[in-house]
């Protein structure tokens, strides 16, 4: 019986190569394994495994019966729902440790690094197996996705020195200009409706005991979305109503200013300035250097909200 | 601002010795580290300690405004009572993914093998830090005591390899010896409170709501215990009682016949018959080839209550 290896709901770049990365590893470890996600690939992971020649995977989202591992999380709400039901033989993830547990022991690799793919390297590293050209495309495109091409707060050296081994494997010398043209299509946004944006990089959170979202638009420019912003704004009022959320955040990160407009919708937009001292004025509020929803805007949403 | 390192609560020697091994590795990747225990250590692991020259580390209880590690277990019910006020930067364990969670991403080695002390041989090698002599007899017999002499049905490959290696590093040759002196004082119960003997190696579980504590004695002979088996089962009795536990299970595990004898105190011990399919007599039963807590006897209780 093969083991599905899968990341999180709304499906990143980091999700998508990471598990198709560890499935290969899994392969040749002896491990049946196949790549799956929980739902419809963005436009920047399909542009990565076009590039890189390698298959769609398929989507998957039940799982009762069967052997799983986890990739890029470890929260329950960001698992299949029937996560319980499975058997979860392992999780690689670069996140705080969420409220995933097993009823056996397990095979974890978390690491405080800016990628699951770096974490996935060292793996084929520690078990001595061959990163294949194509993978090692996948994963260093993941890296260039998670860390903003190094520049979150999250990037680490292992990032930067697992982005520069993959690179000589994959044959990619430019990765500032690959970099940028991922961004450039990730950026894409003409044409598409307003809660694909709101939702094409969206977590949800339970923030002592509210419920919040978090959606981030990493954009090489902010006018990009000038024009749409009042909509923007529009549907995060409604995404939130929809759900009985407490607040539904949507960060518009400007990875070449650094820094991001926080559109807000929220019961008590008072904890926005509790979280970062600034304060909002018609909805929204520009957090300069704020790049990263896990290490900067997430942590400081829990202590506001504690 | 060292770190601290320490295991579970009623430390064994694999929370001991993992604990003193992985504050070694911490100092040697140049994070100041110390290890320390959340309780007095049982006699095998003085023995240990005494053995290759180590010192005790101190009992040290609250943590709140450190930074820490865990070594042997990521459940909050076996960690300090205010871990949630520490910062945690990794966790070691060979154990079931627990409920401990964290605000901030760390660095996690959970592996499905039969001893913490496994994991921390393999980050030595993965780090390229040298194993101290001492350091590496501690580790080896953590190994020794958590497989049971290799016999546990936890134990893995990589548990005897790692063991292998560490010997030839402390200068042991004889492990089968060296194995069976550490379980003869571990089996030392003469003159002991029998308190003392169900809390030795006792951990508490919440199964589906119900709080169940399982202890357990591994014992060269089970004659051993013939004398005082009525007053331990006395003494589960009133432990069950006084902390409002649904059952207190003891395990008295002859390691040469390969067995473990359960003495049971239980609101409903029918729950032992739908764990094991053996029918208990007397508040008793024998389950053949069962030797480990972890691999055996929790997970088919959980599946009982569940
Ligand atoms: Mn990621
Ligand atoms: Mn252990």
């Amino acid at each position: 019986m093969a083991v599905y290896v899968f990341g999180h709901k709304n499906p990143d770049s980091d999700t998508v190569c990471g598990a198709i990365a560890l499935a290969d590893l899994q392969s040749k470890l002896g491990v049946e394994a196949v790549a799956v996600t929980q739902g419809k690939i963005n436009p920047e992971s399909a542009f990565i495994l076009d590039k890189f020649g390698v298959a769609v995977p398929e989507v998957k989202t039940s799982f009762a019966g069967e052997k799983v591992m986890l990739v890029d999380h470890s929260d329950l709400a960001q698992s299949p729902d029937d996560l319980k039901e499975a058997e979860l033989l392992g999780i690689v993830d670069h996140h705080k440790l969420g409220d995933v547990t097993t009823p056996n022991p397990l095979e974890c690799w978390i690491w405080p690094v800016g990628c699951s793919c770096t974490v996935i390297k060292a793996m084929y590293d520690f078990y001595g197996v061959e990163i294949p050209k194509n993978i090692a495309g996948l994963m260093l495109c993941a890296i260039l996705s998670d860390t903003v091409i190094f520049k979150s707060a999250t990037c680490t050296d292992k990032d930067k020195k697992a982005a520069e081994e993959l690179a000589k494997i994959a044959g990619e010398s430019d990765l500032q200009a690959l970099g940028m043209k991922m961004f450039e299509v990730k950026s894409a946004i003409k044409g598409t409706p307003m809660r694909e944006l709101v939702e094409r990089d969206y977590k949800d959170f339970d923030m002592n005991g509210n419920k919040v979202g978090i959606g981030q638009l990493e954009l090489v420019d902010l006018a990009l979305v000038a024009d749409i912003k009042e909509d923007l704004a529009k549907d995060i009022q409604a995404l939130k109503e929809e759900g009985n959320r407490h607040s539904v955040f949507l960060m518009l990160t400007d990875i070449m200013k650094e820094g991001t407009e926080l559109l807000i919708a929220s019961d008590d937009p008072s904890v926005v300035e509790k979280a970062f001292g600034a304060k909002p004025e018609g909805g929204k509020v520009w957090l300069d250097g704020v790049m990263s929803r896990k290490k900067q805007v997430v942590p400081n949403f829990e202590k506001a909200f504690a």
